[in-house]
């Protein structure tokens, strides 16, 4: 019994934690049923009843079905599902209307072009660039026209049907996308900004911490707590390897936003993707070089001082460069000092490469005996990953230059 | 006038390859265009018109939104939306009959209800555990609640409307679920295993064109066709870097679906998921490998040299248990031949190790410059990612074996 209640307060606690981490959720769900709340009084009051008639319960459904989280979500589902059922409406009516004319072959014409149509529609959503955008719509598309050339055959009333429809689909778009936009708004353009500059100072994070942690001497003692905190740090590059589907996801989405706080109508999404394609690259050097991190034979300490130094510079000269390219996307300007780092960086880079000439005379003093050699490679790769992350973060500094070109 | 023609033919001729290249796809668009034919014409017949009355739309609406393209998917949908409904409907009639007796309170009750029950169900869309398999089932318990709450107000015949939902949804389902089982089936089950399957395959094709392409000795002439057959196996990799949701989406569906073929009912789907992982993890090493390759400074012959055999039959062991793993998924049985293969590959891992040893010997010959020097890192980067495939592949293997055992 005992057990069962620790079980579900654990669950309550998880459950509880998802809203507290992101209060944007919790604001959606009260606005769900804010939404709902305000149809449902629609459909109470007398006047509205008489016009709308019992197919107010398409208002429902257009709530339940278009509201989404983001902004962003819900214009998209919104036209969609207005231009669909136009559309559908329209080729609806022109099919039953052929299919009276045609006499006897009724049924026949009818269920040919219902073949037909939902064939060619479902055939639609199987193309990526149509599929991008207007997925919901050929849904509704097909929806609409089987309802409508079919259930033409017996209601007969196929005017009066359909614009009862379009004024209760008017009402439930309507209350969807004023309560959206003007009730803490949840812009999907402004989480995909978020989204990549956290990535970016995760990277950073994951960069400093993966050469510190590598360099750092053994002998000086750390408490537990600090070693989960640097531990939830370094993993912070699993995250950007990760998020390649929800970054495109909302570039999709914000192209339906209109103009919100710094952004424009036509602000270039697309870049996202690019910088997000650019980062995840980093994040496979930084998945490697932490893989050498966790080789069980360690290369000798005077190895690693001879490194260390040089490493370390270069680590944090990237680490900066990722941090100023967070601010830069934050204020989406582009960064007087970028130029300053760059040069930087690579200066970080010809030592780094100064340093690796000198290693040979090294490798063959006495002491170094075979098993170090090998150990070194460790060390080289890590070197060389570094190296390596030189022409990425260069990359993603022209994508961005390029990007806040753009915006400003 | 012509641009125009040739740009439509063009995309016309994307739109044929997408059918061409998955004639499941093609498949699946002809059943959906079946399954309506058929709702509409049952539409037609008089005694099930009489039965089922206007509420058949409710039978083309269940077709529209549960038809999907595997049979997992189908039933999860299927079992959802009935679920959902029942469930939904119980709770609507208990806060209608509560609402009634509450006398004037009613609208307050009823709008109450529907908050509550709105935001909770929301909420519960974003727990992921709960997501991944009721999702759709929370959609439609809010659409059912709502609209039996609110619109028992005024309808008045709660239970026959009840009764003729139930009817028309039972029709739908089984329409559904008679085409998606009975006409050639597309499984998510064995979708999935033919993916990772492709994907172990493509992987050792990677590895194995990554190293010969490395080694290659330039004089020899290659014809432009195989060059670009090459380079197509190299991008391989990137598919199983994508894969990521794809997989982790079918292996949900799975659970799903009956036995078929080979696979029992309780088919340990959530092993491929691993799989997956492990393989991603061998494709970023993968990735690292290309980007070393593309370096503009080259390692000269006689380092290659030195290197190549030893290279060459490591990742030639490597991607022979790439491929391996493959038969063995595809066959869903533990192979005799992996320990051995193992075994060749654990050796091929010494003999480079015994290569490597020898290098500082060769390094201060005099022909080999600072510059050779910078290269060789390149090199040795290469045959550290080599060697770094090694825990990677053994993991594989034993995840494997795991799944094998359980599987056979």
């Amino acid at each position: 019994m005992k057990v069962i209640l620790e079980q579900i307060a654990k669950s309550m606690r998880n459950i509880w934690r998802i809203g507290a981490d992101d209060p944007a959720k919790a604001v959606h769900c009260l606005k769900v049923g804010l939404a709902l709340s305000l149809v449902s009084i629609f459909y109470y009051m007398r006047p509205l009843y008489d016009g709308v008639g019992g197919n107010a319960m398409w208002a429902i459904m257009t709530v339940v079905v278009v509201f989404e989280s983001t902004v962003g979500a819900t214009f998209s589902k919104c036209v969609n599902r207005v231009v669909a059922t136009i559309l559908a409406g329209t080729l609806g009516i022109a099919v039953h209307w052929v299919a009276t004319q045609s006499g006897k072959a009724e049924i026949f014409v009818t269920a040919c072009s219902v073949f037909l149509f939902a064939f060619t529609a479902t055939y639609s959503r199987f193309v990526p660039s149509f599929k991008s955008r207007f997925d919901y719509g050929a849904m509704i598309f097909i929806l609409t026209f089987s309802l409508v050339s079919v259930g033409g055959y017996r209601v007969d009333k196929l005017f009066d049907m359909a614009q009862q429809r379009a004024s209760t689909i008017a009402i439930g778009t309507s209350i969807c996308i004023v309560i959206t936009v003007f009730l803490c708004p949840i812009w999907a353009g402004s989480q995909l900004n978020r989204l990549v500059q956290c990535n970016f100072v995760k990277l950073a994070d994951s960069l400093d911490g993966c050469v510190a942690e590598y360099f750092k001497k053994k002998d000086v003692s750390t408490n537990e707590n600090e070693d989960e905190e640097t531990n939830k740090k370094l993993q912070g590059f699993k995250c950007v390897l990760n998020s390649k589907g929800t970054e495109e996801a909302m570039a999709n989405l914000a192209r339906w936003e209109p103009a919100h706080g710094s952004f424009n109508f036509r602000h270039p999404w697309q870049q996202y993707v690019k910088i997000g394609a650019a980062m995840r690259r980093c994040a496979y050097c930084l998945e490697n070089l932490s893989i050498c991190m966790n080789y069980e034979t360690e290369a000798p300490d005077q190895v690693k001082n001879h490194f260390g130094e040089a490493c370390m510079s270069l680590s944090s000269a990237s680490s900066k460069i990722l941090r100023e390219l967070a601010d830069m996307i934050k204020n989406t300007r582009k960064s007087s000092k970028m130029d300053y780092l760059v040069f930087d960086m690579n200066s970080a880079v010809q030592e780094l490469q100064e340093t690796l000439k000198i290693v040979p005379i090294e490798i063959n003093r006495p002491e170094d005996d075979v098993k170090s050699e090998k150990d070194k490679e460790g060390d080289r790769t890590m070197a060389m990953s570094l190296h390596e992350i030189l022409p990425v973060a260069t990359l993603v500094s022209l994508l961005i230059e390029n990007a806040a070109r753009i915006q400003t």
